[in-house]
Formats: C-alpha cells, structure tokens, sequence
C-alpha cells in the first residue's frame, strides 16, 4: 500500500541470470538464507521486522506487460524468455522468523526456497524490505532500553531516507517500544497513536510569544503542549507557567511543555521547579532535539526531570548504523550444500533452524542447526509460505510489539548494554559444524586443488 | 509516481497548528526557508535535487475524503476546520535553486511564500523530499569526484533505506554523475541506463565456475561480465581469461571481470596481467564492494587497475552524513520578518536571494542578500511556482546532469577535496546583516525584556 512492489524493483543482474537458468533448463529448487554477518556499532541483537511485507510481495509477483515491454526494450533478452517471465509467479516456500522477536548475528531472518530463478528474481527486494525495518526496529529497542519507560514518540519522518523509510519507521519503532509517532499516515494505515506538539514557526508568526501560548490552549484545552525554547527556555517556562494557571482558572489542563535545545538535562529541572512553584506538578516535560539511546542514556544519568522524548532524526536514519552488514545467499541448489569461500564473511549451507533456549524465563543461548534436526530449544523460524501462498495470518502490529517487549524482557541486561553490550551465545549444531567442514573442503578440492 | 505524496504524510504538528491559525483567522502570507545549517563530515559543497518532486507534490496537495474522515476520528479538529481543509489547495509561490547546481551552507535551496497554514502544512513533505535527494546527490559527487573519469554504476537499490529511497538513488546519483544503475524501473522510469553483472549465486548454482562463466556467456555473448571472486580471485581470473579466448574464437567479446572482495588494488593488478597475457587486453576490470570516495580514492591512489566501480550501500545511504542538519524555518510573517534565537542555529531573516560571482569560468564566492536586492553575480533562486502553479517544465535528467558536470568543473579543487575541503566563500549582504541584527534586536527586547 505504501511502498512500490513492482517486480522491476530489482538489480538488472537477476534478470540477467535467469535468462541464464532459463536457456541452461535449471530449474531445480535453490535455499537462500537471508542473514546479518557482523553486528554493527555496539549492536548485540537484532529485532525481526519487514517480513510481512515480504510475504505481502511474494504473493503479487508478477511481470505486467508495461514491464515486459521495457524490458524487451533493452534488447537484451530472448522472446521465449520474456514469454516465461509473462506467466513467472512465486511459487515457492518461505520460513521466517516472526516480527518482533530478536535474533542475532549468522542466524537465518529469513530462508526462501523455490526454483532458483524464482528465488533469484526476488532478492533485491527481499533484502531491501527487511533491512530496513530490522536496522529500525533495533535502534528504537535501544532506544527504548535507554529510556527505561519514559515515553519516546517516533519524530523523524521530515528527515527519513524518504516517504517509504518515513512510513517504515514509524511501523517498527512502534513494534520495538515506542508509545506514538508523528506521522499522520502512519496513524491512519497502522492505528498507531499520533502524537504532535507545535513549531518554532507557530510562536514565531504571534506578535508575542505568551500569545501564541494563549491561543494553543484555547484551541486545544485538553492537549496543549507547548513549545518554550523559541527566544529562550527559562523565560518560555515562565510564560508556559502563566498560562497554565490561566487554564486552571479556566478548568482546563497544560498537558506539557517540549524543550528542543540546549543542555537539557539541566534545563528539565530548572523548568521542573519553575512549574512545580506555579503548582503545575502534573504538567509534564518533553524532549526533543539529537536524542537517540546514546543522548537518552545521558541525559537521564544526568537527572534529566524529562517524562517523555520526541525521536527523531538518528532513530530514524539509524545513523550511527545506517545499514547492515547483510546477505542473501545460496545455500543449497538441488539438494547440493553450496558456498562462496570467503575468510571474513561465512555463509552458513543448508536449510536451516534456529532452536533457542529458555531458563526460568531467561533466553541462555541459540544453537543454528540443519533444518530438519531436533534440537533442545522452541525453533525460531516458523514455515510462513507454501506453494506462493501465505499461511501466516496478518497479525496485528500491538500484538507483534506485546512479543518484542515479552521477549527482551528475557534478554539479559549486559546483553542489551547500550555500548559495548556482551555478545549473546550462538553455536552452531554439530550437524551443521560437520556439513559446513565436509561442504569446505570438497569446493576446495574442485575449484582450487586443494588435496583434502 | 514512485513515492507517496499524501497530505497526510506529515507531522501531526502541522495540522494542530493549523487549526490554530484557522479559529485566530490568521491568514497572512507567511515565508519559509528551507537550507543546510551546518556542513556534515568533509562536506564542503551540496547538490540541489528533489525540486521537481516538491513541485509535483505542491500542485496536487489536497486532502482526500478518506482522509478528512480519519481526521475527524482523531477528535482533534473541529468541523468548519475539516470542511475548510477540504477546500485548501497549495496557492503560494516557489523559488528554489534548480536542481544539479551547486549550493552551500545557510544558502536556501528553496522559499516558500503562501498564506501560513498551506506553507506550514507542507512542510514535512518538502523536507523529506529535498533532503534526501540533496544527500544522495552530494554523496555521488564526491564519488564521481573520487573516481576522476572511471565510471560508476549504482549498485545500491538493495540497503537503500525502503523503496523510495531506492528509486531517489537511482535518480540523484545519476544527476551528479554516475553512469548507469543496477535498479531495473528506475531504468524504465527515469531512462538512467542499466547494468548489472552475476552474483555469487549464480556461480554456486553450477558445478563448476567455469560452467558457470561458459554458459553466462553463451547466453550474453556481447555484455558479460563474469564475478571472479567466489572461490579465489587469481583463479578465477584464469577460468575468465580461458573462457575470454573460447569468446574471441567464436568471435565474440567478453566486456569484463569483476572483483568484489579482497584487496582490490592488489588484485586488480594481477588480474589484468593474467587477462593481458591471455590478449585479453580489451577485457575491463570492473570493482565492487563497499566503495565510497574514500575507499575510490584510496585504492585509485595505490594505482589499482579498476577501470569501473560498482558502488552500493555506503553512497545508497549517505553512510558517512545518513541525514543533513537541514532546516524549514518561518523566515518572515505578514510582513514582519522574523527568527529563533539561538546560539548554535542561525536562521536568516527575508525572502533571499544567492548571487554567485564566476570569473574565467571558476566559481569566487556567494553572497546571501535579500531576495529585491540587485547584487554582482547570477541570481540561484529561480521561481518555478505562481499561485500554486508550475511555471518551470519538467527537466530531462541528462539536462540537469549536465548542469552538475558543468558547475562542478568550475568549482576550486580545494573545495572539492574529499577529505577536509576548503570552505567556499559565502557572505551575507550589508542589507540582510542590518535587517537580522535589527530583528536579533527587536526580539531580545520584546521576549527577554533587554534594552538595545
């Protein structure tokens, strides 16, 4: 609905290798895995987002013939070709793990099984869906983690990588904790809360400050809350102060005031006395401006008397991890464990699960395994297409934050340390250990020679 | 077409400070200004982009039934306020520096004059769109800069942050130089050529690389590109250089290689003996793998033989400055010119202009004046909308592209360094520093009670 899934939203060398496959008569079923292969910056988990609008894609993919004309407007692929594309669906089987829950380095997001030109077509939309809600989804759960139960609302929409990353984000921070956006779309298509305050702008056009104060609160008795660092904070707080006890009089409520500069932990409390002094103790303060987990964390050890923060921008761009480091990679080609040998960069092969274990309501470690093993532990991936057809009912988004919230809870504190957190244990089953070694040494000894 | 333009894509402020306006009957033309206040890591210059798509949005900006009623749900806005937006259409005015030119810091890269509540409510909008365009296209000309002539290829539509980011990359990198792009419908919409090669799955899915190379180019005997670096690069560059000379013996040309991992430099070099040896010296070496200006300059300046880059993620995401300190500030009111006051953050009063003096074809010096003054040098700003209307057709991106090319040859080397750039001059003209320190004046004695 609110981004484009268009099946040319792809890199041109998918098309390109399955005009391959289709003139080779390779059709055979190919595994890929979709997996983060380094954590980034003071990053030890990952929070699962974007996979419904995956299956949301993979259902409605097709070729239209507008697409089929452009493409045979670039001379580069055969009638026959085309043809096939005309009739292409998804066909194939999708395990996933499900929206909300964390999950960590070289653990399979996603794995898609189908018949590899299927599997190939769909890749760069695949990887651009999920990375971003999952990069999202991570640094609002620090975020949140930071804030320690102060509100945070979702400000970050003018400053997103564009119109579909603003609606994205708003989606995951929700998920991952945050209580509103201010995204007026995002309240209308995903029932999220909406949350707004005023602008520099609103104080700016009233001939006095105080005014402009006056008429937001005529206009919204009940939800005023108002912006005071415009000429400066301290004298804004006052002004606030006077018509808070003028709606008072009135029988009316100043919900809160926002402060958007400055050092704020300090002015927070300067303001807090300044309106506990007017006896407008329930009028609470807001924060905005730069914050993410890092400016949170701070200005709360500072004794910050902040009772909410609008996130913006570096929530939003992700900024200190604008992206992952992630992949999608064959894994298995009919029946065949594959790899790309690589020192830095592991590819795990074959299909896959994750089983993760949990003691008196603490998750103590996952262990990948081959997909079809019975390890200890509740398996993470869950089988959510089959056939091209979804069997995962679409869930609605507080029930997918209900599962983000209940789970981190498990996670343990040194874990979720908002810099240099310790890493949580992953282990790789001995089945898995043993065909990746085997897989290894027979690649080497084929393409490079290598005796085993 | 490829990003939402909904009215509703917009902070929730906009609309409660609207309401405001309309119960206080405040109707007045008020100026907004929308510029960069601050450079980001090694930025010295930005690249106007994303105008077209604010003209688009501002001429169709209006408010749906659907939208009204979701509104009305909220509980927030009276009825006459309702009926009144229905009716609301953007009837103000437009100047903006055209897209492809150069701009600096403080430098308004647009000014929009409108009665207040239809510039205020398009404001998140027009954020979102120039920002990220602007970052994207600043990024790329770094990297265009960086690769003196090489040329690039987008590779980044995979960890663009959502689709229409992917699309808007595609676009701005093109604009600031870039050759062609691996996203498919950005080559069908915008008609940016498109390239792409293999990936390592390709090669996987064939029991051998060299199958893989050989049935690639069966399939694209004129256009392939073969990916060398799956099992080892040296070895992979003699299965390509056999499978180069099986090309020419059936009168065919393989066009290149491509290294994706590795020490590029270093391998590079050995690469292009072993294709030179096989008198394959036409074959070109095309690199990919986490390239941005840096790691271009850097790998250029070990004398690397890469004769193309592929460059993805970093400059997809802007990865070293994700988002601009970027500001859409009231400038002037009914009149009245007005600002913020703060230390950190300068707003600068006035409907401006930007005058920039070029002699003997290089680049001197800007000056920021106010928009009636007649100063030396050319006029940026350019009114492209007149009562809501366009007035400035719809450009061709080779167009603008060009543009670039042209502007930035002009600018100083110094200014263009990748790491620590000289900062280009820009001044403010005595009229607009006499109208700022007068406002600066006016509000400390009207807010802080200050004398002059």
């Amino acid at each position: 609905m609110n981004s484009i899934r268009n099946a040319l939203l792809a890199d041109l060398y998918g098309l390109t290798m399955s005009a391959c496959y289709f003139e080779n008569r390779m059709v055979a079923p190919a595994t890929f895995s979709l997996y983060i292969r380094k954590y980034g910056p003071h990053r030890s988990y990952y929070v699962s987002a974007g996979i419904d609008e995956v299956l949301d894609f993979l259902e409605r993919f097709q070729y239209l013939d507008e697409e089929l004309d452009f493409l045979q407007s670039t001379g580069l692929f055969s009638t026959d070709f085309l043809n096939h594309l005309e009739k292409l669906r998804f066909t194939g089987e999708l395990f996933a793990i499900p929206e909300g829950r964390l999950f960590f380095k070289d653990e399979p997001i996603l794995e898609i099984t189908a018949p590899i030109m299927e599997a190939q077509l769909v890749e760069t939309f695949v990887i651009n869906a999920v990375n971003l809600q999952v990069s999202i989804a991570s640094k609002a759960a620090r975020c949140n983690h930071a804030a320690g139960g102060k509100s945070l609302v979702d400000f970050s929409l003018r400053r997103t990588q564009g119109t579909d990353a603003g609606m994205k984000v708003a989606r995951a921070s929700f998920i991952a904790g945050f209580g509103a956006t201010s995204n007026v779309l995002a309240g209308k298509l995903y029932s999220i809360p909406i949350a707004g305050t005023m602008a520099h702008s609103f104080v700016l056009s009233f001939e006095e400050e105080i005014e402009a104060f006056r008429a937001f609160a005529r206009t919204f008795p009940e939800s005023t809350v108002l912006l005071i660092d415009t000429y400066d904070t301290v004298s804004g707080a006052k002004k606030a102060a006077r018509v808070g006890r003028e709606m008072l009089e009135r029988g009316h409520k100043l919900k809160g005031v926002r402060l958007d500069s400055g050092d704020t932990a300090k002015l927070s409390k300067e303001v807090r006395r300044i309106l506990d002094e007017a006896g407008l103790s329930e009028v609470i303060i807001f924060a905005s401006g730069g914050f993410d987990e890092f400016e949170i964390e701070e200005v709360l050890s500072k004794g910050a008397r902040i009772d909410a923060f609008g996130v913006g921008t570096k929530m939003g761009v992700s900024a200190d991890a604008p992206y992952n480091d992630i992949a999608y990679k064959l894994v298995e080609y009919d029946g065949r464990p594959v790899l790309k040998l690589s020192r830095a960069k592991k590819t795990l092969v074959n299909q896959k699960q994750v089983f993760r274990v949990t003691r008196d309501g603490k998750m103590t470690g996952d262990t990948i395994g081959v997909r079809t093993e019975a390890l200890e532990g509740a398996p993470l991936l869950e089988c959510m297409m089959r056939n091209g057809k979804r069997l995962a009912a679409l869930e609605p988004l507080p029930r997918i934050r209900e599962r983000f919230l209940a789970e981190f809870s498990s996670l343990a504190p040194p874990n979720k340390a908002i810099v240099n957190p310790e890493i949580y244990p992953v282990h790789l089953s001995p089945m898995l250990e043993a065909a990746q070694k085997r897989t290894i040494r027979e690649v080497k000894k084929r393409e490079l020679g290598e005796s085993s």
